[in-house]
């Protein structure tokens, strides 16, 4: 809808746009009658002197929200990359929120969302996430939602993912290959879907391979999914199975160069004594010393298809087309470097 | 300001809620004259029967605007994080975009933020940026605007930065005393003002300690600022000087570990054949091998600084209380590493 402009209104009331302005803003030099007339049209054209004036009129706010549970991560940052440049290409604007993995905070920024109008939501989910009424409610409100990466399963929208189990299940399986057979896991909390498949895939690569699983081997890496997670853990695994164990399949890179920096400093050789294997493909992993192999996570693609079916959605939303929901995965790779 | 609402309307016109209502909503049991009354105080006392009527009428949008030169960076990531929980804490959105350092580009983000009624702006400029004449447009409209660490001297607002040239003078003037005394810079592209003052600091810690200052070991990392052009430049470096340089001060950590990565394959031995100190302390920095000695740079406090300021100039301007720039210096620290 084109805006209205003053011109408009002098128009259909055969009166000089300077005539109109002045009216409006009740100048003394207007009659009262012309007055009444101008702010009447004005009224129902919907004439609003300000910046606000376009969202107002055509309902669109041209800008989108995005909720990620933290910003200073590779993999985030990288998908929201992508999600500012697919945004730029179409003169959208981009509110960026981080739930810090707190699903209050969530649920209120979706709150904050909604009421400023924005056109589409983008959601990775808080690892804390367990109550999915506030991505019911975006639905209800007919806002265009996509989740990615940290999704819901029982929320009917777009999807956009890749598969953990099966990225997880080829990782451990080359390290099988490689012939390490005592393989430990660090894995993420136990709530998230991408930690419970990651460590699905793991289990099930040794089960196909005939590897008796060990639970002992499996150490849960949950206050931040960090550096300091990864260091304790690979000093708690030494402790605990000593020599006994002789590769580490890691739920993220970060966890890995964690571990990686306790057997450097004990002087543990990686990948003689122990090999590790990441998960993300972090730029820093192909710097450190050994080059960490890992899984490349596409991060740039996921934030890429997730803003172009978002951006999709918004517009068979305002053309009244129905939206069939996708569910996309991203195509993962293994990258082989020298801790394996 | 208290939004208008229906009662308003009625109470002045004595009418009913109801036929207010309806009056605007052109309902046919409404006379002719009671809606002309209706719909012309309506448009006088600026209501608006909207989700975007807040913003309308409060004249704020509850929502600020941030631009960056980009997103995967430890440095601006981390000032992002830092902007969004201060914004999160007053119940703002934060709208980011990023320049690629591209000048044509961030002038079209100023403009769309002022078009989107901002209520303040946070920018740290291209490397590309010349011309100012979008950041006088930001003050011309009486939007808040503050500068951090990529700045414009001439303009006249708050800036956040850091003593480039003093932090640049500090890391060479701990290299001198260290022993060595052919020290490379790989430097910056020639416009960025912190390229500059960290070249500065370089030369001048250089004369104080009464080492010729030698042109011929800077070398200019203009392409990305990144890891390649460090491994480039170290490459160059060696073919150039072979045994004659013993150090490099790099203007950041990634073309630091970049030229870390091209030693380490040549096998020349760090800090024993060449020391190395960066800029940044970006995380990876203290994962890597050797470990990298650099500057600390506060990314975070800049960030909550800045955005700190931004909101006080946005309360004083609300309250019409006159602004007093503030130019703040946020304090570094040489972090010594195995780099050196």
């Amino acid at each position: 809808m084109k805006p209205v402009i003053l011109k408009d209104i002098a128009d259909q009331l055969g009166l000089s746009i300077t005539t109109v302005s002045k009216a409006l803003k009740d100048y003394p030099d207007v009659s009262k009658k012309t007055k009444a007339l101008v702010k009447k049209l004005a009224y129902e054209l919907n004439y609003v002197p300000n910046s606000f004036a376009v969202g107002l009129r055509s309902q669109t706010s041209k800008t989108i929200g995005v909720i990620i549970p933290t910003m200073v991560h590779y993999f985030f940052s990288t998908v929201i990359d992508a999600v500012l440049k697919e945004a730029e290409n179409r003169d959208y604007m981009v509110i960026i929120m981080q739930s810090n993995e707190n699903y209050e905070l969530e649920k209120k920024q979706v709150d904050l969302l909604l009421n400023k109008g924005v056109d589409g939501i983008l959601i990775s989910l808080s690892n804390r996430t367990r109550d999915f009424k506030h991505l019911q409610k975006i639905l209800d409100y007919k806002v265009p939602l996509v989740l990615f990466d940290k999704i819901a399963k029982t929320i009917n929208c777009s999807k956009v993912i890749i598969d953990d189990r099966k990225a997880a299940y080829d990782a451990v399986t080359y390290l099988i290959k490689k012939g390490y057979k005592r393989i430990s896991h660090f894995r993420g909390d136990l709530n998230p879907q991408n930690s419970i498949d990651r460590f699905l895939g793991y289990k099930k690569a040794l089960i196909d391979n005939d590897i008796p699983y060990d639970p002992s081997l499996v150490y849960i890496c949950n206050t931040n999914l960090d550096f300091e997670d990864g260091y304790n853990s690979a000093k708690k695994l030494i402790e605990d199975h000593g020599d006994h164990v002789d590769a580490i399949f890691a739920v993220n890179d970060l966890i890995a160069i964690g571990a990686i920096n306790y057997f450097n400093q004990k002087k543990i050789a990686i990948p003689e004594k122990i090999a590790l294997c990441g998960f993300s493909n972090w730029f820093m992993s192909s710097v450190i010393s050994p080059s960490l192999s890992t899984i490349e996570q596409n991060a740039y693609k996921m934030g890429e298809k997730s803003t172009e079916i978002l951006f999709q959605e918004i517009e068979y939303k305002h053309k009244n087309i129905n939206v069939e929901y996708q569910k996309v995965v991203i195509d993962t790779a293994l990258v082989i470097r020298k801790s394996t």
